[in-house]
């Protein structure tokens, strides 16, 4: 589905949507009630498969009970347990035992946050090949370089390819590292997995506290993320995430900043892929306007201050579970996430597709030669070479630095 | 509908949201054609009622063809002129003539937000009453003053009732402004409205100019809104209303810190309202959470980056209509909106059913008399008076203003 | 003084410096206690002329005793008593009763705020003076209006300005409303003026509370601000003056994104002010660099963040006297004051001196008639009036109601 | 000294102060200048040693001319030819040749923010020590677990301490990050090094492209950083300094929350460390204010939207090098990284001083045992186990787990 007021953001298709945040918790019910009956806590006959209990289509109905409760983990539950109860009564019982409303919330979320990332992580990819290709393609291809909105010196476009690449690599970087730090939350009641530990206990198990350790090993591998201790007010986690997504943006930024100057009809050097009815005004003819770097940079400009709530959120955590700080931020992330993977999608089409117009930039610089020279003179006196092509300095190590950091992440990609 | 990562969204019911944005698009477009008619600029076959054409249930059609263009005005109006063709060819074609596609959002939004405001507006109306009544009724209530956490000098709960009404009543003039200021935006493809002058030109009316300055104050009538020049990149329209929604969060926020803080069980002055169904705990069967407070701290965390945003964009905004900063706005002053109505009205019921424990108050602030009377023996010696009831200073005439400023509002209230 | 890290500093002169702050605290403790004498709270004997007694010369050691009690107000009244006591032992005695740190501390940021505001409010009206003669000046000077970086139809340059014009007025607007609440923080300990009534008492005083009452407003008028119930955890005080800060840096940020565009050696339509010493480079000789623009452009992408930061300190403010949220508002709002008086400065300086160049955008829009008349084509047909100068809509009533706009502004002013 | 709107901000010293600035700006032009002429790019008579030439004590006469070029290098320039040329000619020729502004302002904030992030790096060592003994100390300390401000379960002040260590760890672990990544600013007018290139060719050298490439290396290994292709508009090193040092500032506002909240008299299970003339109040004698928590609070309020501008200076940075929004990033990463240290030193004298009343917890939890327990006897039934004492699930393990992952951290640390 697309919002009104965000358009674009269909391309982040079912991403931290409330269908993908209510599938992942009852992932997360689901594998803690296994692990409970692997570990011999749970009896067998508490096993039972909660895949497709609840669904996306539940949405509504556990939404509209979460308030009471200020999260949607009790109505999840009475919901899942009217479900189970004609299959298992064991199995309503046992049901999240052990776990509290923010263990279930915050693996959800992870494991919500780990298919962003991983979206993002490939149009990253995609990026990044492109960039490289771009940084490659165009490392002749003279062109003004301009400082404070001023023409400074040539430069090729090339080694403004090489530049943004340099930033995308920066923040696939930081996606990368939030990526591996996902871990689950398990702590129960208030991070002592008491509950756990005591049904461990009653079931006469040898270690109990040993055997609950266990169970946290058993789902954090059963749904594929870290096993660490409780971080129900040690929230950085949360903005790892954030940090790295707002890096992400802010990139993407930077390049849509280049490109809406650079696609000015008096500059006119770069333009944004032609596509039936993408541009269009509702009321000028002529107008091709460089809409995807419009789109991209809304994104731009909104996701700092997502990313600062988060961090607010984090700082003024208190106590075993905090009183409101880790309510804001769910809505917050799914905000940010969601802007994020469109810009994603929004600047991989736009680098793919990126028109340049190299002999207007070419024109340009010649043009501009005695201004854009001006500092070659000041160095080498009123004879240096008056040829702009050969005033490029380190333009060509500084693209193949470029693209060798580009060449190992792509390596060290899966 | 409620919102899985945003227990209480329901409260905000369509207030802002993309059906009352859609809704709002199509009411600009049937004044604006209405307003064309009338004036003779269109012919009196163009007018066509334009009210049901296209719906909430059309939310998803107009929302997916927006990012071709990058707003949802293009797609709107393939829809509306699909479905008034058949009765008139001539509405279709005289349809947002003179008009361009950020005067529809822009106007459409500010419709939303007057929404907004007005039922803020009214549950901060309905927070004036019942802290005017709990300032009075506990005007005597002695209990503990604390500041930087520790026991400072006896006041009464009436004195904090006083203290959250001035901040309450604070945020009232911030929202009453704010709903003041509220104007349509009419400027055309860039502000000089020159498509419409050139209709009303064509059409031969005597003074097309002064004819589309008319039309401007017919649609401004029309929708209830004020009527003004464009504002297409001077956004202090937009940050206006954000500025006055943060600080109604604000308020809330400082009366939910003090609620949640003298709700903990050792300090026991203050209680939620008992619901059943709320607060309840997940695994704790004894808890009884102070979920209003929670839910209302946690916009009050969220709401300030939002507002920043707002301000952001429109620090950046460039040219006659802004390459990205305007559409950040939309979400922004959506999901800033609809927080606040939430938050709203979380408080108002918070307020009305909050639980004030005279005696526990009372009993503390006698046995902690020593302490929180040393600064009057510090003042009078120590023989001063160890009664704390006679320690209260201008207790009484604070609350008297604010209770007055209180009336003084409530009498300006419609 | 001028700050490496933040360059034309020192056009904020001594405004909401250390030693502003430290010598409007004098002056409020100087008023309190000539109120406690005038109102026989105290002995004739207490009055003492405070002036001169601590100066900007002692900022550094009443600062460096400022972290022991987490604000300055004890060792600046440790360092006035020690200078008062060869004088008068009753004045010591009698200094500061009454009133609390924070008493003092907001009052003082108050009356620096004032001299802010001020400030602020003398440059927007020079700008209003400009702006309304530029735009009058330039109400034919035929330019493209451009869109999301597109050329899009023909507007004048008056307009540009007019539109300016309006987001001053706004930030302006903003201004004088936060100026005309400043108002004085009197509550004592815990906002209840308790001390001071006690002291009333025993100084026999018929009506103890009455007299207090008396001395807030007699402190009020001899500083010259309102007179208001304590406000010590209510905090819109504080966040209406940066809220209106941040108002006017969006207003010239917007003024500066247009002029950084618009100078693009590409455009050339504007030009700033050429002085000595203005705009060069370190490295290129032929640079003229934007360098105002740029100077007001860092402070409205530095100002949001300043603002949100009052928010949240406003928001999660509790008990009778905030833990750490008050403390964080003052040097930020230090911080965003200087930046807003330094980027008043700076803008009025380049409005003022302008370049315009009519015969550069007068050509363009000739030369681009075709796409820029390509909506009046479509309005009108192909055999529309060909001159953009007849396309202008309503431009000049625009224009027109701007100016009146200034004009009522500008006669309200003192 | 001292700062009267941040009390105790002497704590960070000379860190990242005007001072510290322009040594650092003296350090980058003084080393560039040995390597030009290692290199053999400038002849051996433009060696000098700039060390000293200009110190802190210029900071007034390079800040005051710094407005003209926007950047205070052109000014330091000029002080330091004036200073060179009795001595040599040809050193004040050569200096600064083939770098721009942005190269030395960058460089120089880098290494100041290296500095920076070490002092914050010891400060969190400190932190670590501190909290992984109390962490085992009170492993047994029994207490009562609060969730949103209510009594959840028993836990203990080591799993308390455990929790804020894990917070601390994460922090480190981004300014350790963050750290690793600083690297030099080396790219000329328009990041391509032509001017350096171009008199390594005119010096005759071989490979002149090589040879600048050697000088960037030389310059960044005789300050200690890395080696990076130009970064001028690619503002990662920026955004990632900044996100790490707010990272700290929310453990820390965590820590302070809580003990903010635990030293509440009703509570009381917290004390911080009691020192004379720390805490008091200015007018009740009684009063002992947890003074570092409160002004630790305020950093950790303050910190994230100092973040958030630095994303947003980083997001619309445009061009070859930016207009604006990289001026914005000095002074917002000056104050965020003294609020940092300031925060950072607190947070190690409140913890190094921690006063835990054990005797108050447990009388608490054991009074309040029924309560507490309510979760086990849902789990175990009436007959379970009354004591608090055994049902503490992970506590021991979680515990052993944060001080394993500390001391693998101080492993690591040099």
């Amino acid at each position: 589905v697309s919002d009104l007021f965000w358009p674009g953001d269909e391309r982040a298709g079912s991403l931290m949507t409330q269908e993908a945040l209510l599938e992942a918790m009852v992932a997360v019910e689901g594998r803690w009630l296994t692990a409970l009956v692997s570990a011999g806590v749970a009896p067998p006959s508490a096993q039972a498969d909660l895949t497709g209990l609840v669904t996306g289509a539940d949405v509504e109905a556990v939404a509209s009970g979460a308030e009471g409760g200020g999260n949607p983990v009790i109505p999840l539950l009475r919901l899942l347990r009217q479900r189970i109860l004609p299959a298992s009564e064991n199995a309503s019982r046992w049901l999240h035992r052990g776990l509290t409303s923010q263990d279930v919330v915050d693996t959800a979320l992870m494991l919500c946050a780990r298919d962003v990332l991983d979206r993002v992580a490939d149009e990253l990819t995609a990026q990044v090949f492109v960039l490289s290709d771009l940084a490659d393609a165009h490392r002749d291809s003279l062109r003004v370089g301009r400082t404070l909105t001023q023409h400074a010196v040539p430069i090729t476009f090339g080694l403004k390819a090489g530049g943004w690449l340099d930033g995308v690599l920066d923040a696939a970087g930081a996606v990368s590292s939030a990526r591996s730090g996902l871990g689950v939350q398990v702590g129960g009641a208030a991070g002592t997995l008491s509950a756990a530990t005591q049904l461990a206990r009653d079931a006469g198990l040898a270690d109990p506290v040993g055997a609950v350790e266990g169970l946290v090993v058993t789902l954090a591998s059963g749904l594929g993320l870290g096993a660490r201790t409780a971080w129900h007010t040690s929230r950085g986690p949360v903005t790892r995430i954030g940090d790295a997504l707002v890096s992400c943006t802010d990139a993407w930024g930077r390049v849509t900043a280049d490109v809406a100057t650079l696609a000015r009809p008096e500059i006119g050097e770069l333009g944004e892929p032609v596509t039936a009815g993408r541009g269009g005004s509702s009321t000028m003819p002529q107008k091709q306007n460089p809409v995807l770097s419009v789109l991209v940079r809304r994104a731009a400009i909104a996701a700092p201050g997502l990313g600062s709530t988060l961090h607010t959120a984090a700082a003024v955590a208190v106590d075993e579970r905090p009183d409101g700080a880790w309510h804001a931020e769910w809505a917050t992330l799914r905000t940010l996430s969601r802007y994020t993977v469109v810009a994603a999608s929004h600047t991989t089409e736009l680098l793919s597709g990126l028109r340049v117009d190299t002999v207007r930039m070419e024109a340009r610089v010649r043009a501009e030669a005695g201004s854009v020279l001006a500092e070659r003179s000041s160095v080498s006196g009123p004879d240096a070479d008056p040829d702009p092509a050969t005033y490029l300095g380190t333009t060509g190590p500084s693209i193949d630095a470029a693209r060798t950091r580009a060449a190992a992440y792509l390596e060290g990609r899966p």
